[in-house]
């Protein structure tokens, strides 16, 4: 294996100057820089990242846990955390905890032995500071708060429910549904159904009804059931909220085989934004969360450290994004 | 911070005994090991993973290279890699190279200097092996071939385009097309199109015409004015078959948009059978990818190390799944 010495005598630098440049303490010319990286490429020379994150006692790992990748809710999530700790020259560690308690914990663990500069949490279980100590690690919650001790970043869930609610009232609908994915968990997204009743109330409508997923449907995508059931007990309904666009997805296939025509008869609004909204028939009229700025914000918050100040819990604003499906 | 001494007062067990057990090198009791854990827990002690990598000059990290986090194929194979990754007691470094060829090559540097157990590529660039030294670095590709000395997983993209135009031709189509989602890229899955004109030749049908997409189409997944340019161009077709479910849904769109019948007057089939194929209205018709089965195999080819034996070309069975867009 090659050492830092061939690397000097084949690119004709020095020893020091190349151990600085790698370790970004001081500038050398283009030239310089040019000859030394050709003899690493030509060598198959490349710095010891270990021996430095050992010497540091910190890692340039960041971890990202999530419930799963597949959902497309996820998915984004995981492209734009990647995307910023990449750009952040930071390396991204990727852990699917299927909603498991215990692989959350062992994740932590994990996360910890290998020195990682920071953890970022968008799984679901809310139990976990019972089994982790979550002290000497940075943490930043998406979607959920642990404690006031850790910051979270949460898009605006409230105001979510508020804007689908005026926007089916506004369209007409006079007995609204909500389809609840949160499993019965204590999530942050639960103040959409807050926001969607409050909005019902104040103008005088009909309470909405509500039925609500549970964690088997969600790790399953499959909503067919919960559907089918909601317009069997309630055939009044004629407007739609659900709290993310696979189960949107899922009304509009429902209502084109029951020959229900969506939006003159059903609307349907979903919730995230994902790209799925634009690939259903007919595309979906949703509220857009910020991921992007959600994804940055806590990304740099990790690589802030301990000079990004006290906790916070930020709330991002939501818009609603008008397509077919209303 | 705790050291071991801390954890071995604290449990009353020897430093010579937590330090076998944390490196499996002996069964203790589960007394002992409760002890021990417990111990860990309260004192926050976490074995030091870098500098066990360090000794061995190998880390427990696999890194795993997808054009897209959020695009809904990849997303199942992030989804399944990770687990297999982690069922194998390894951890998942994730790199998402956008199809940036300077992406990828910093990735591999960044991959090597972090002594990763060995990579999976899945990422589109062909011209990788012109810029990486892939010597002394375990790889598999998945979907596409890099080098006889490389071990690729492929779905059996040749019987998917047969299956796919076997369907049609079964369902009455007599002029079929291919919309092809390759960006112009030599990629294996252009064997999609070669089995397809095939089946029409064999059977007597009419050729099929054929529109790509270009790499920009790709990342953002918009493929309307290619779905409109082709019906303009060629309202005799009457059977749709698209390299990947993304399309096919928005073929589905444009059809219901123009007022064409899906099954009727137009039938679609996709490719991959992603979550996407069950969210489409009409639910779509698409080539089975074992995303899993190619999944684990990588990941089994990585941890087995040279112990695999010589580099192999894996070729997995695909399946026509039927739904109601044919």
């Amino acid at each position: 294996m090659a050492t830092l010495k061939d690397v000097a005598r084949l690119s004709g630098v020095t020893v020091t100057t190349i151990s600085r440049m790698l370790n970004n303490r001081v500038n050398v010319s283009e030239k310089t820089r040019a000859k030394i990286l050709a003899a690493m490429e030509e060598l198959d020379y490349h710095p010891n990242e270990l021996a430095q994150s050992l010497i540091k006692q910190k890692s340039s790992f960041i971890g990202l846990i999530v419930p799963s990748a597949k959902n497309f809710f996820f998915g984004a999530v995981i492209d734009c955390v990647e995307r910023h700790v990449c750009a952040s020259g930071y390396k991204l560690l990727l852990c699917v905890s299927d909603l498991d308690v215990n692989k959350e914990v062992e994740y932590f663990h994990m996360l910890k032995s290998n020195k990682v500069a920071g953890v970022i949490l968008a799984s679901h279980t809310q139990n976990l500071s019972e089994h982790v100590n979550l002290a000497n690690l940075p943490l930043v919650t998406i979607d959920r708060t642990l404690a006031d001790s850790v910051p979270s970043a949460c898009a605006d869930n409230y105001a979510g429910g508020r804007l689908a609610a005026e926007h089916l009232l506004d369209r007409g609908c006079r007995q609204l549904a909500y389809i609840s994915g949160s499993a019965g968990i204590e999530m942050d997204a639960n103040k959409r159904w807050v926001g969607f009743c409050d909005v019902c109330r104040e103008r005088g409508a009909e309470m909405p009804v509500m039925v609500d997923a549970s964690e088997r449907d969600f790790i399953a995508m499959r909503y067919e059931p919960l559907i089918h059931q909601l317009f069997q007990e309630h055939p009044e309904v004629d407007g739609v909220f659900s709290s993310n666009d696979i189960i949107a997805a899922q009304v509009l296939q429902y209502c084109s085989q029951q020959g229900i025509e969506v939006p003159g008869r059903m609307k349907v609004v979903g919730y995230d934004d994902t790209d799925l909204a634009c690939l259903t028939t007919p595309p979906l009229t949703t509220i857009h969360q910020p991921v992007e700025d959600i994804c940055r914000w806590a990304v740099e918050r990790i690589v802030a450290g301990e000079s990004a100040g006290a906790p916070e819990a930020r709330v991002f604003p939501v818009e609603l994004i008008c397509r077919q499906s209303t």
